[in-house]
């Protein structure tokens, strides 16, 4: 194993998006992660998107890289393996990662027990311990409500579970501070995360409670208008769409130039008193603007709308489909590094990334398929544990233990 | 200092969300983290939201517990301050978090030069080092044409700017590789990500890229469904909202008792042979059951769901807006121990979040406003350049370095 990490050995029990996308952040910078799960795959082995023949692309996007075993979690014997997994020795492992619910046989005193100076990154949903997932995080968080086309009422939400995102990045994170400094003082620790924290700390941190708070007013929806500068989308002549965002002067400047509006945002300016040198006061006349800007965009098709804005200092992108993403945009195609066509045994050929952090060629790992469920359960219980092959045999035969099962389609 | 990741010294050169938000990520955990800025303020300034007095919420939120110095970056002098700081010596010094353009004076290999074991982290657009924003990448990415009320046309964005936040918390992850294997080695190391790459990738993590190559058809827009299991967000009496998700068996029973629907269901798989045993089984009802639910919720208030929820294994949540975020939900509010209530000079006080990590009494940080800009300006050049208070005040005099110049209204 190569790569930045390599030397680390994290195991994880997971399910869905935040703690698989944790520990394969890990794996795809060379950590040896190893993925326990119940016999027979956990509560996120179907989960949609499916393969056409109904096999989990979900699953196999969030746990590449890693080695699986499949354990019987149910039975003191099976979970007295996972401990021992949890808290084998070595300087790089003792590292454990996970959304299980830390209590009983996987709580942090039990485990520390084992190996003292074990660091454990718990995620749970709320910092109670109890459940929530991205989907109901979400509305509590006031982004949906503020999301959607003016004079529409009700929420709209994000497909892109964006909390969880944060939060498997996150998870990361502490397991990286806590391990260093594990590294300088021999000291293990507990580091919790839970997702209601994660969004509502990013809700604060983008100035939105202050907003609120200071304020005393909420946002209304505003359509696709970027918030306090101009941004906005255009159709195009054949119906396609373009986002363009005008954050900077140098951005605005160059926007202004070349879809030759300056005569007209002069005019305004002076009829208006809209402030158009400023991003409050390009916002304020945002309506106006767009209103001026649309014929420019509506006269001409996507590739035309392209020419003319290559070289300006333009801020601008296509709207695209995910089929139009894949077929269409050099940047997700095997011409970025970062990707490349993945055969994953059991589903089929696609193209898939590595890590999006490119730490320089000599430590930069290939993209690396999922493994199937139970891969690795053998080569970990013998590798990591020093069982034999006698003491597996009967783990298998008891069903405490099984080997790769999903294979067949492969 | 004290916190996980105290001894490390961050120099970051960063506007906007990514960039800071990743040394507000180390910033939180114990790292000390100098930005610098251009004399004045960076393009970031002024981003909204503002306060009712006009400044910058977004600004304090994202630059909370760090040292700011204002330098002037377009002289030589200036920028030769900047590289004495990067390349400061000490072992938890070394390190540069930007998403300044990484050529000429603050390119890799000019700071190379002067730090031999440099960790440097770049941040940038796209791969191939041109710009690109949040509210240009996420259209590309394929989510905003997939998400909506069904049978509507055109793009929605969202307000949440999602891809910085998995950007800037991943180059702290890259950050704390690269340390880590500097401290192994004594090598440093040039990291790069791009937004495009932190978004496609997830993309792809989430199984949305094999989806599209491998099945060939897009996901066609539909309003706040859960895709592949079944959620459906549900008016009240009063006219709130409600998300409700089953993502698993226990959820989805949860509901079918808590609901009282057990026997509709029942009704329902005889008469349409959906198997609502499944999750693939209940998205395909999803309309069915969505409309059979319906009636509970509208006959209750919010809080009468939330009442009858109550010890259930339901997974739901209400809607809040910002305002109600702050107003309604505990989890926002100083009875969570994340949440302070912070004074922040010349903007005011206003509840504001520590990191979400949980890492632990003994080494959790308190809740720090964000420096003025150039508060730290005199201490970092004379506790990190060893400046002598006239030299500094040679530099403040040329106008190559200022002090704070914005606490007029603290």
């Amino acid at each position: 194993m190569t790569g930045l990490l390599a030397g680390l050995r994290v195991v994880e029990g997971s399910a869905f998006v935040a703690a698989p996308l944790g520990g394969m952040t890990l794996a795809q910078l060379g950590a040896d992660v190893i993925r326990f799960d119940q016999v027979g795959g956990g509560l996120d082995h179907g989960r949609w998107p499916l393969s056409p023949e109904g096999r989990s692309l979900f699953w196999a996007g969030l746990n590449k890289g890693k080695r699986s075993v499949q354990l019987d979690l149910r039975r003191p014997e099976g979970q007295e393996l996972v401990q021992a997994l949890v808290a084998a020795p070595g300087p790089g492992a003792g590292l454990f990662l996970t959304n299980f619910p830390a209590r009983g046989w996987l709580s942090y005193e039990r485990l520390k027990a084992r190996r003292e100076d074990l660091v454990m990154v718990a995620l749970t949903g709320n910092p109670d311990g109890s459940s929530e997932v991205d989907y109901t995080v979400n509305p509590a968080s006031g982004f949906p409500m503020a999301t959607g086309p003016r004079d529409t009422s009700g929420p709209v939400n994000s497909l892109l579970p964006a909390w969880d995102v944060a939060m498997g990045t996150l998870a990361a994170v502490g397991l990286l501070a806590a391990e260093r400094q594990r590294t300088l003082t021999g000291q293990g620790r507990l580091v919790s995360l839970s997702l209601s924290d994660v969004a509502f700390a990013m809700v604060g941190n983008l100035g939105r409670i202050a907003e609120a708070q200071l304020d005393g007013h909420d946002q209304p929806k505003d359509g696709n208008y970027l918030y306090g500068a101009f941004g906005s989308d255009f159709a195009t002549r054949e119906g396609r769409r373009v986002m363009v965002v005008a954050l900077t002067a140098r951005q605005w400047s160059s926007l202004v130039d070349a879809t030759g509006i300056r005569a007209a945002c002069d005019a305004i300016q002076q009829a208006t008193g809209h402030d158009l040198e400023t991003e409050s006061g390009r916002y304020d006349a945002r309506d106006i603007l767009a209103a001026i800007l649309r014929p420019w965009f509506a006269a001409r098709e996507l590739a035309e709308v392209g020419s003319a804005f290559i070289g300006t200092g333009v801020s601008w992108g296509p709207y695209q489909s995910f089929r139009q993403l894949i077929t269409e945009d050099p940047r997700c195609s095997e011409a970025n590094p970062m990707f490349a066509q993945l055969h994953q045994p059991g589903i089929g050929t696609y193209l898939a990334p590595r890590s999006p952090l490119d730490v320089g060629d000599d430590a930069n790992l290939v993209v690396a398929p999922a493994p199937a469920l139970g891969e690795h359960t053998e080569q970990v219980l013998a590798e990591v544990l020093g069982l034999s092959p006698g003491q597996i045999g009967d783990l298998f035969d008891r069903g405490l233990a099984a080997p790769a099962t999903d294979l067949a389609g492969a």
